[in-house]
């Protein structure tokens, strides 16, 4: 049975690293002595080494060792064993190209599928859709495809931003890129706020932590969804 | 020669469509009666009959006409007949994937390379660097390749945005992103503020407008470019 946590962000405003999220972790995880920490993200380009080091820091609060998977020498072997993965933010493109290259997305689909428990940032978060392509990061590298695990039936729009008031900018606000998406996409998406994230069990969507989720369905008018048990058509 | 025009933006805040480009506009295109628009970017997904009526009446201000690409039964001869060409905004991976799929990218090099006079704004610029992985935009659909024509040696960042202070969102600032980019990629990268362009003539160019740029080189420090011509390594 699926066991998913998918956070917007790894950080809120004024808190340490995955701070806000630990008393949740520490029960998700209640049973797990080491954890999988995939790096492929590489926030402003830290390398593996420098952002396990941050993933390490946070969990040993919770009593939990995190090993990154450069330390093996078998990446699909390390995720096959793994008692728990977590995949941080950082570039969705860069992650996306490492998951291909390292060929890593039909193993981690199984074992997710299969009840590895599993934390998601951003990023992270990002690759549990169906796609990449409602990704906010820039196409620093091109990967062999937007495809990704297809853990949850809809997309994910981490970050989400609602349009800033009295902005002079005349960039696209995010709704505005969603529709775009929309144009093109069949696919739902769910903009899930900083300090918010999803909490599958099974087949059980829930929206969790401290803010509303804007839901975006091709024609219809986006909507938004209060904490709790989700139902998405 | 070439000659191009390199916008930030179709629109400044408070103003019209191209408003504020038409008296330049108005001299660029002295000689042009008839001018080529290419509306592959769909901006909000409009279609390309709706887009390409705004460029007709802006342009008309300065008794230009305006036939859009696809009311030609050949794009590549469209191109290649054509006195000067526009290229607008929207979204760069759908603008560059009609590109590759109507497999007008040679064509379109040619023709600027031997001096059809060009515009371009917001995608209609990225597209005028070496790839189009500087864009701002969401990655709803996935184009053959991330190449684009090469009309100057480096990339732009269009609708470039100072990083907000006092906000609390953790979602990288523009300047993260560009240096994300730099871990993987050796382009420059041009952030072109809202109200300013590039104007290009043969191999001189020059910043135009009413903003400085910023110039961001892989393991340089970011720095501001004042207005008149750039000497960019």
């Amino acid at each position: 049975m699926k066991k998913l946590i998918i956070a917007s962000t790894s950080t809120i405003h004024g808190s340490g690293y995955l701070e806000y999220l630990l008393p949740t972790l520490a029960v998700f995880f209640a049973d797990v002595k080491d954890l999988l920490f995939i790096p492929y993200a590489r926030p402003g380009g830290i390398s593996y080494i420098e952002y396990t080091k941050s993933a390490q820091k946070a969990f040993a609060k919770i009593q939990i060792d995190v090993k990154g998977i450069h330390e093996f020498k078998n990446a699909r072997e390390a995720i096959q064993n793994a008692e728990a993965i977590f995949i941080g933010g950082g570039n969705t493109f860069e992650l996306v190209n490492q998951l291909y290259k390292n060929d890593v997305i039909s193993i981690l689909q199984m074992v997710l599928e299969r009840g590895t428990p599993y934390l998601g940032t951003s990023a992270g978060s990002n690759i549990c859709g169906v796609t990449m392509k409602n990704t906010n990061d820039m196409p620093v590298v091109y990967p062999p495809s937007f495809t990704t695990l297809g853990m949850i039936p809809f997309n994910i729009n981490a970050h989400y931003l609602d349009p800033l008031k009295d902005s002079k900018h005349m960039g696209e606000t995010r709704e505005t890129r969603i529709k775009e998406f929309h144009v093109f996409n069949e696919t739902t998406v769910l903009g899930l706020r900083e300090g918010s994230w999803l909490e599958v069990l099974g087949d059980t969507i829930s929206l969790k932590g401290t803010e509303t989720a804007r839901l975006f369905q091709k024609n219809e008018i986006a909507k938004e969804l209060e904490l709790g048990v989700l139902t998405i058509k």
